[in-house]
């Protein structure tokens, strides 16, 4: 089934112990969609500059992502630079240009209102509202951020009342729930709508609760993590791709999905930007789900 | 098979979030002893002051803990006092009084000296060393602690040089080897002697890793953290202990061990003390061992 996402595109310049990475491609949907590229026809809803390299939308369209819905506006692209600390746990944001994002509207083309899989990247939740009024999905995802939970709280739980699965890091679970627990944080959340709550722990795996029902697992062993930027985005990707793929939101396809965000993830972290992510196939990720699940079982 | 330990009994102040608990009974060998006695007989080898109450004796006895090698020295039992931040991942020291424990030469009974499974609690390299030449173990597993890597390391790695097993922080194994990234870290600590290194994130689980062999596993999720005091020992304790009711030391065998260790180590978190750790049946560890190979398992 088809899936479509909306969300940022943007050029990012990071920094990590390992290296530094200037105005390169990234931005949630991009991360997104080169994840989700893996398992089914994406939609890319989001909107560039006129300064955007023909290399990314090159790259873009290499993976088959239908770009009918990013828009090229007057000015330039959104641009963001962080600075990763020693641990690659944490990072400082030293720099945002929105730039044409701070225009943007979300038009989603036909096909990609018909996509029965949506989901909401983390932008502005009035955007992510005019987009679930466009969607004709019927399995949406979320995602969101500390700066909305905080100044646009009212705007988000109209969001979170119309989702299916919330994708959101465990820093991010307290500070919209108030529980320092994460299952008691999971309840919470449901209780503002989304049935299906995916919680992210970062290099600790991510936890899966969907009522009583609820499914732990650990993030994949990398011997070298050279850039985590756009690890979070490719999670999604990977887990709503999967099940897009399989048309099936069971919480046994759900499980199988949260290890295909996990395995899709682990491949971003290898390089700076969405390279490795972009050039894996769909081999590459069916062999390390293999390792992963002899890493897990017993 | 038989298992010996070696390590402290203390009588612990401890403060949470969720309460205080006044000089209960505390130690590393006492919350090993409480784990691994639901899998075989323990002797345990340690040192309490005339002040010891006889309750606690009552305790360990119940659980058919063999107690021929815990010595009663003249003077008070060590003493420790610490605060845990709000996240329960953090404690302060607020006291250490060593007591007998500045005299203590631990003595190893005929019968501990024959069991076949050792386990060296946390305490001076020097004590580990003294052990390891009365034991006639062929499975020797280790603990310790940043002090002794700091203060000690000559004597850790003559005892490093002589076990099997080493289960470590990730914090310490930085602190040991220098290196952050836990699979380096593994590498680097395998080199120094211990064919297998486990290594324990608290809240995150643990890592078990073998020459080319990987296990990883989240801890247990508990919706009520009430004192993680004794959390690392009891996994320990779950640890070794099914490995010697098995008797096999096989890496299939390794990962149940771990796995055994996790659960045990969750009940010890659900109370103060080691009340919960004593009072689990083999029933109750059966039902949340398939409880978390349901949570983990797809």
């Amino acid at each position: 089934m088809e899936l479509t996402v909306v969300g940022s595109v943007a050029l990012d310049t990071v920094e990590t112990p390992l290296g530094k990475n200037v105005e390169g491609l990234g931005g949630a949907a991009t991360f997104f969609s080169l994840a989700a590229a893996n398992y089914v026809p994406v939609h890319m809803v989001a909107c560039v500059g006129q300064d955007f390299p023909d290399e990314h939308v090159s790259l873009l369209k290499s993976k088959q992502i239908n770009l009918e819905g990013l828009e090229v506006m007057e000015g330039n692209t959104f641009r963001w630079a962080g600075r990763y600390h020693q641990d690659m746990n944490n990072r400082d944001t030293l720099d945002t240009q929105l730039n044409v994002f701070e225009q943007f509207h979300p038009k989603l083309p036909a096909a990609a209102q018909q996509a029965p899989f949506l989901f909401l990247a983390n932008i502005h939740p009035a955007l992510q509202l005019e987009v679930l009024e466009q969607s004709k999905a019927t399995f949406k995802g979320l995602d969101t951020m500390n700066l909305w939970i905080e100044s646009e709280l009212d705007q988000l739980k109209k969001v979170l009342a119309q989702v299916d699965a919330l994708i959101i890091n465990d820093s991010e679970v307290e500070l919209l729930t108030g529980e320092r627990n994460l299952m008691k944080g999971a309840r919470a959340i449901e209780k503002m709508g989304p049935r299906t709550v995916v919680i992210k722990k970062g290099e600790h795996g991510c936890l899966l609760v969907q009522g009583e029902q609820i499914f732990i697992v650990p993030a994949f062993l990398l011997e070298e993590v050279v850039d985590p930027t756009g690890a979070g985005d490719s999670f999604a990707g990977g887990f709503m791709g999967y099940l897009a793929q399989l048309g099936d939101t069971s919480f046994d396809s759900l499980k199988k999905a949260i290890v295909h965000g996990t395995v899709v993830a682990s491949f971003t972290c290898e390089k700076f930007g969405p390279d490795q992510v972009a050039a894996i196939t769909e081999q590459d990720i069916a062999r390390r789900f293999e390792l992963f699940k002899q890493m897990t079982a017993f």
